[in-house]
């Protein structure tokens, strides 16, 4: 299980290959929500997004001699590319499993990073049967993307660095808000926090009808999501919370927060406005969160950006709905 | 005159009120290239510059009953959102002058910051004598743009930034290369640089057709520009380099690198891709230039990007041109 020593060592281990995002704010994104937003962008992180430091955490666990051997991961998004580059700076083999069907894009950068990229087909391949014969033939170690604690240690060193950041600017009381898919992310950030900051409350952020963990929280027993496709924000997508995650995230965060669609773009146009930064929808989500259902929060919230693999369609679109 | 000390003064005096930019980098980039390229993002400083160090260097330094009575500043740009903010944050009045044709938006961001804008007619009005009489009335002080010890010393605090997180790369030679207006940024961070990182050379970096700088440089003499509209490059463009920066950049700068606008938008949407930061065309010019003209040029480069204050419009231009 992940605790505070597993996520400081991962942060030893990650020192100097991942990037210590800063923490930025502006008057006018406060005046919106009438308390003080501080944002935390990983979008500026290695790969454009957080899962570089999960994947980093994980694949430099590895003893020398299995590590040499490779890594594997399933995933057509964020996660492709962390592992792709955290094993290439490693100089070793990765190979990520994506579907046929991928955004050209996303498979021509998991290559560019230096990943074996094998396709398979949705309809009719089994993709575990094709990541278990590559692995037994090759002796390849699967990265889960969530679901793993070594995973969750290294996402949690940005609750390390939030803990440290809000203690330079004086804050010991603040809402933290975390665009939540599978839950690794949130849950390393509540544990970090947990230790280094116990005045902050952790809250999940989902797009309306993708509220899986808002809805587990709620209930107290795993829900699901009834579709996993046509959302815009679609990098914090996945069936439901994990059986590792969401025992952390029911001790530690909560209630959930949703956010329709709309808003989240709206905050892809005030963080390039006011931010100048690069947010992809599904890592907006909790700085939409905090500027638009701030009700029930406190006078300071931090809000996490958690990715910024946009494509340039869906980037005009917030530009042109939200930014005139 | 500005010297190492000034420089870390100011720091002082900045330290918790102006952010310390990261240092980012994309192997993309560096493929690109044909080197390694560090990014220094100003954009990500306070007001979206950075003018905001130049302005809290200079304001803060002043004794406290000058410093009440206010300041004025004459800009439409990114000194007038520096100033306004700082003056803020110092809670004393700040009345910036501008050209009643300025884009709305940057006249009502000043407004938002807190400033009392006031508009002169460009044709008819001569904006210096505005100034003289609201500042012999008020007892405001003039915050001069970059031709000012003070606000080059605020500028240089970015210099000991890339000095440091170079360090940390172990980066021991590089071609650090600036955008380039008036000169105060570039005479800041060479200043720092001399002291702090003496293997580093700087280039200031220019538009095509508003290229005073390299000009002057490589004359010996100050050079003026022929007009100074027409770029999308706006926010770095200026009559002629300054009386104080001028002797600073022939002694530590140079030689200049000039750029298209095509390639300064073609940067800017890189930057949005690979770096998932907003930068202006004319805070691209840097990253225009190691990117596309890096031939004589060492194996590291940083380059500084200015700004990101950009219209949704001209960003709109660079993302369809560039990143289809």
């Amino acid at each position: 299980m992940t605790d505070i020593a597993m996520i400081e060592a991962a942060r030893g281990r990650l020192s100097g290959h991942a990037r210590r995002t800063p923490l930025l704010s502006s008057s006018f994104l406060d005046d919106i929500a009438g308390r003080r937003i501080f944002v935390k962008p990983e979008c500026l992180q290695q790969t454009g997004s957080f899962k570089f430091r999960g994947a980093w955490s994980a694949i430099s666990y590895l003893p020398a001699d299995v590590r040499a051997k490779g890594v594997i991961a399933f995933s057509s998004g964020n996660h492709a590319q962390g592992v792709a580059l955290a094993a290439r700076m490693h100089g070793i083999p990765a190979v990520i499993i994506m579907p046929a069907d991928a955004p050209r894009i996303k498979i021509e950068n998991t290559r560019a990073y230096g990943a074996e990229v094998v396709l398979y087909d949705r309809a009719r391949e089994d993709r575990d049967e094709i990541g278990r014969q590559l692995s037994s033939e090759r002796g390849l170690t699967l990265i889960k993307p969530f679901d793993e604690p070594l995973v969750i240690a290294g996402q949690g060193t940005a609750g390390l660095e939030i803990a440290e950041q809000a203690a330079e600017e004086g804050i010991t009381q603040a809402s933290v808000l975390v665009p939540t898919g599978g839950g690794g992310f949130i849950s390393g950030i509540s544990l970090a926090l947990e230790a280094r900051a116990p005045g902050f409350t952790v809250h999940p952020c989902e797009p309306e009808g993708f509220d899986d963990v808002t809805r587990s929280l709620a209930s107290g027993t795993i829900q699901k999501n009834a579709t996993q496709s046509g959302s815009l924000c679609d990098a914090i997508v996945t069936p439901q919370p994990g059986t590792i995650t969401f025992p952390i995230m029911s001790r530690l965060c909560g209630p959930g927060i949703v956010v329709t669609e709309d808003e989240a773009l709206h905050a892809v146009a005030l963080a390039f406005n006011r931010l100048k930064i690069v947010v992809e929808p599904g890592g907006a989500v909790a700085l939409a969160a905090a500027l638009f259902h701030g009700e029930s929060l406190g006078e300071t919230v931090i809000a996490v950006c958690s990715g910024g693999n946009i494509d340039p369609d869906v980037f005009r679109l917030a530009l042109d709905r939200f930014a005139a």
